[in-house]
């Protein structure tokens, strides 16, 4: 048992390892146009939560964390490209409280980087000749790489959508969020040559905690403060995407005169600025808010019921510790 | 020494297997609204230059072209992608006489299909479970997709610039297009476990094949006729992108009325099409389009040069006659 100081020191640590790595391999080339909007995008990444995935999970299957560093640089700057083009779909202004790349530069330059980075992920990738389960990692990136696209390929046929259910969604969610997840865990675990049962428990632990972490990023839209949260209150809302908290009210509002307001969002593909108090009031009125909350912490524990799977040692203690950060997060 | 009916029937029946591999591997999933546009744009591929590249170039090194065949779609699966970004980048309505995919889906289709390209293509290479210079040949393909997207960032930054030199053009093209064919002979060497002075021969011989190629293919844009070449005559003025012609024409004219149509040309980021015919008449004055094709051929040469250096065999004949073919082709 490592007490929660002392944990929380590795993951600092854990950190300032990726940023300088990050640092490292963003550096400015040619074209400027294009170096200079990479290094902007991947300076000011918040908690860095899958890098420090890959490098825990490498401990928690009894390796060495530190191995991992390139294989998680690679996966955070998977992450980052897919914000760099989702903000382009979802035509976004603000990521973190900064300006989209498209914002900033414009469209062609971003989607330019987005592809860039990809390269650049790869190539942060072990050869089979420094690591025996290089065929494996790479397999995993692919994947990983693959159903993001697919994900989001999903949400963009939601838009305007009134029939996805709850499962359409929560399908949507696993391979949007939880898979990147999972491929951070899948990766370190590999990369610290984890047995095959403890790498299943880490895959599922990661699929719980995308899906847990989702649902809260639904709520937090209406419920975290616009400067720590990093974009508008309702902003989901506003771009008309199909959230837990829409699923929710879709499945549960009977009432007609409450189903206009939702209709209209449909039908509009979203709803103006003016309109957010009017559907936070709805979702209050109908507990969904409580919903997402409890369905959220249902997936949290979940997720840490398949750490208790593993053999305790400090890369579990601190993957339950970064859990109940997460759980507890508000913004 | 191959007679050429031969060697035509040789790259027919790898063109076959080229498009059976195709349609084997992009087959429909899910979301359909991904794998739709996927099967659409890999279907319809014209020549298939860069996967035959990949297998003659295992012929080449005395190996065979038929282990290749998966590591040939994986960098057709990677041309293609980057015409779909490019597509949307340069607001091109018609590619290969058909509608580009942005122009038949949207934007956001033709961002996620690529990018979920990339990552079908990387699952096309060999692990090195199967191939022991599966490293080299991830590496060949991260620079390839890589150099790729640098270039195509140069092209993008030289929109409305008059400063670009020819050095510069050569410089941008070598990136954009020869890196592409550089790669998949680099590969295709691997793939044959070719040695390291032929591999360097073949990779000199793509370089300058590309820059052949692309010189030829700013010429077509408007000596080629709509129907054959897939796409409107003088695109390339109209959209403004700087070609062999407009960078031959900076350097060569010095009257100033004839550089006023230059001028307009970057001022405005293009011409209208009914100034096609007065560039037609500036570039005949100045004797551009015998500068391009002499400059086009240049290469070609240096091209087969390379060739040269290679022990003869079915592969290195099949190479020379895909030079002669596109050294010659009209469209």
């Amino acid at each position: 048992m490592f007490d929660e100081e002392t944990l929380n020191q590795y993951i600092k640590s854990y950190q300032l390892k990726i940023e300088e790595r990050i640092f490292q391999v963003s550096k400015i080339e040619e074209p400027v146009s294009l170096y200079e909007p990479y290094k902007y995008i991947m300076a000011e990444g918040g908690k860095r939560i899958r890098p420090l995935l890959v490098m825990i999970a490498a401990d928690a299957v009894g390796s060495d964390a530190l191995l991992a560093i390139d294989a998680a640089v690679a996966v955070e700057i998977l992450h980052n490209f897919t914000l760099v083009h989702d903000d382009i779909m979802d035509k976004s202004t603000l990521r973190r409280g900064r300006q989209t790349v498209h914002t900033k530069w414009n469209e062609s330059v971003a989607i330019l980087l987005g592809d860039l980075m990809i390269g650049k992920a790869y190539e942060l990738l072990p050869k089979n000749e420094y690591h025996k389960r290089a065929d494996k990692i790479h397999h995993t990136f692919n994947r990983g790489l693959i159903e993001v696209c697919e994900g989001q390929g999903l949400d963009v046929e939601f838009d305007g959508n009134m029939n996805v259910t709850l499962a359409d969604y929560l399908n949507m969610i696993e391979k949007k969020t939880s898979r990147l997840l999972e491929t951070a865990v899948v990766i370190g675990a590999n990369f610290g040559y984890g047995k095959d049962v403890d790498i299943k428990s880490l895959r599922q632990f990661a699929n719980y905690l995308g899906i847990a972490f989702q649902i809260q990023d639904d709520l937090l839209d209406l419920t975290a403060s616009t400067a720590s949260f990093g974009k508008r209150t309702g902003q989901d809302l506003i771009d008309g995407k199909i959230t837990f908290l829409i699923v929710k009210a879709m499945e549960k509002i009977k009432d007609d005169s409450d189903k206009i307001l939702l209709n209209n969002f449909f039908f509009n593909h979203g709803i103006n600025e003016t309109e957010i108090e009017n559907f936070k009031n709805l979702f209050e009125k109908y507990d969904i808010f409580m919903d997402a909350e409890s369905e959220a912490n249902k997936y949290f524990e979940l997720a840490k019921l398949e750490l208790n799977k593993l053999e305790n040692n400090k890369g579990v203690e601190m993957l339950l510790l970064l859990t109940n950060k997460l759980n507890k997060r508000d913004k």
